[in-house]
C-alpha cells in the first residue's frame, strides 16, 4: 500500500466548564487527508484545498507532527499530503487539531501501524503546539480517539474517555465571523478567585455524572463557564439570543465551541432541534448575518481510513 | 413518640481534588444524637459526652440549624438534646457537620418527616456555617444523605452522590494534634493561576469517572490536590512519610481529611491495609507521637435512627 485517505473530524472543545480539558469530536465536518509514499525523504503538502493554510512543511500543523513521528521511529520515509478541509479554519471546531491528528494517523496507518493511536498523540500535538503556541489537546485528543474526552494531565499526558449517551445530538451553530484564537486566548483571565475556580469544578463533577447517569438536567445545569463564556460571548453576534432559543427548545447543554465563533447545544429530541434551528436561522436572517448550522452526533472512531 | 436516638456519620471533606465541594462519610465515627420532646419551645443542650463545645441554644451547630428549620415549618416545640462525639472536634472529619446533621435529622424524625432528606441540608448548613464562619456543604452533604457526595452548587444549593465501588475501603489516619480550621482555612490560597485551576478540575473529572468505572489507577492519580494539600500538609507530622507508605502499599487514593490532621488513604485490599496500619503505628511510635487509625467503609446511609 502506497497511499491511503483517512477522515480525521471536527471537534468541540472545552464543553462550557471543561476549559483547556474537556473536547469532544463530532460526525460530518473534519479533514479528508491523503498521505503518499514518496521516493525520497521529503514531506510535501501538495494541496490544500478549502482554507488558505502554509504548504511549507515546518509551518504547517500536519506535517510538523509527521516529522515528529518520524523522528521517533527513525524512519526516513518521505510523504506527500493532499488535506481536503470540509469546514473553515478559525471557526471553533478544531481545524488545526483536525490536520494535526489526521496527518500522524494515516502516515501511522500507512506504515503498517507502528504505533498505537493514543500514542500518537503526542506527536499530533507537537503539529497542534505549533498552530495554537500552546500545548492544548482538547480538540487534538478527541480528533484523533474520536468520543467525549477528558485531558487529565499534560505533564505527563494522560487523557480518558467518556461513554456518551447515544441520544445526545450536537446542533453546532457558525455564525461566519472570523475570531482569532490568539485574540480569544488573550480574553482568558490568568487567575481565578479560589471560589470561581471551585464552581467550575464542581460543574466539571457534574457533567462527567451526568454522561454516566444520562441526567440530562444535571449535564444542562453542569455545562455552565466562568471561565471563558464571560469574555468571550461578547464576541460571537447573537450569542444569548442563541442561547435563549436552545434552552428554549430544550437543550441539554450549550455553550461556545472552543474559542469560538461556533456554539454547539445539544438535544436528545430531534424536534426539539429542528425547532431550534428554524428559530436561529430566522434571527441571523432578521441580523443580515451568515450563517452555517450543522448538525451533527457524536463521533465516537476519532481519525479513520476512508479509502 | 417522644424521644428518638440518631446517628451521624463523620466525613472525609475534600478527597483531594475536590476542595470544597467533595466529601463522603464513613462507617463507625460519628455523633449519637438524642433528642428528647419538652413541654415548651426551649431547646436545650443537656450534656454534650465526648468534647467541650458550648451548651447554649445560639452557640451550638446543633441547635442552630434545629432552630432554623423549627422556624421554617413555623413548629414552636421545644426539645432536649444529648450529644455523644465519638471522635474528636478539630481532627478533620466534619464534627460540627455531624452535629448540625444529625440535630436536624432527628427532630425531623421525631416530628414524623414533615421535610425531605435532602431538604434538611440547608438547615443544617446554618449550623455547620456557625461552627467554620462560611458554608462548605462537603462535610454536611455526605454526613446527612451518605455516601459520596459533591456539591454542584452552593447557590442555589445542589447536590448529588457518586455511587462508589462496594471494594472500596477508608483508613483513616488521625495523628493527635490540635489544628484550627481558621487557621487551616487562612493557609488556601485567595486566588489560582488558571492552569493550576485546570489541573485540579481535570482531576476533579478523573476522581468522578474513576470510581464510575471502578478504575483504580485513575482514582489514585486524580486524588492530587493543588490547592489545599501544598499548604497544610506541613502541619500535619509525618504526613509526606505516612503517604509514601500507603501508596507503597497499594493505595488507591490518599489525601488530607478535611482541613486535617486526619488522613484518608483508600484500600480495595484488606491485607495492604493491614501491612500500612502496621507501619503507619511504627512511624508515629517511632517519633514518640500519639495516633489513632480507625479502619472504615463508606457509610452509605448517612443519618439514621438507631432507637
Amino acid at each position: 500500500m502506497d497511499s491511503i485517505k483517512i477522515f480525521a473530524p471536527a471537534s468541540v472543545a472545552n464543553v462550557g466548564c471543561g476549559y483547556d480539558t474537556i473536547g469532544f469530536a463530532i460526525t460530518g465536518l473534519g479533514d479528508e487527508i491523503t498521505v503518499t509514499k514518496r521516493g525520497d525523504d521529503q514531506l510535501i503538502v501538495k494541496e490544500i484545498i478549502g482554507a488558505e493554510l502554509p504548504l511549507e512543511a515546518d509551518q504547517n500543523v500536519c506535517t510538523i507532527g509527521i516529522k515528529a513521528m518520524l523522528e521517533h521511529l527513525n524512519i526516513k520515509t518521505g510523504f506527500d499530503i493532499t488535506i481536503k478541509k470540509l469546514f473553515k479554519p478559525g471557526s471553533g471546531l478544531g481545524s488545526s487539531a483536525s490536520s494535526a491528528a489526521g496527518g500522524v494517523f494515516a502516515v501511522n496507518e500507512l506504515l503498517g501501524s507502528p504505533l498505537s493511536k493514543e500514542h500518537l498523540l503526542e506527536f499530533a500535538l507537537e503539529g497542534e503546539a505549533f498552530a495554537s503556541k500552546c500545548y492544548h489537546s482538547d480538540n487534538v485528543g478527541p480528533s484523533l480517539l474520536g468520543g467525549f474526552q477528558v485531558i487529565r494531565s499534560y505533564e505527563p499526558l494522560d487523557i480518558f474517555k467518556v461513554n456518551v449517551p447515544e441520544a445526545l445530538q450536537v446542533l453546532i451553530i457558525f455564525p461566519d465571523v472570523v475570531i482569532k484564537t490568539a485574540e480569544s486566548k488573550a480574553l482568558i483571565p490568568k487567575t481565578l478567585d479560589i471560589k470561581t475556580a471551585r464552581d467550575q469544578w464542581s460543574n466539571v463533577a457534574g457533567l462527567v455524572h451526568a454522561l454516566h447517569t444520562e441526567d440530562y438536567t444535571l449535564l444542562k445545569k453542569s455545562i455552565v463557564d466562568y471561565v471563558a463564556e464571560p469574555v468571550r460571548s461578547g464576541m460571537i453576534p447573537g450569542y444569548q439570543e442563541v442561547k435563549s432559543i436552545a434552552f428554549n427548545r430544550d437543550s441539554v447543554g450549550f455553550n461556545i465551541s472552543g474559542s469560538g465563533p461556533s456554539m454547539f447545544a445539544l438535544f436528545t429530541d430531534l424536534v426539539s432541534m429542528e425547532k431550534a434551528e428554524k428559530e436561529i436561522s430566522e434571527l441571523y436572517q432578521s441580523k443580515g448575518l451568515n450563517l452555517i448550522l450543522h448538525r451533527a452526533k457524536l463521533n465516537t472512531e476519532g481519525c479513520q481510513v476512508i479509502d
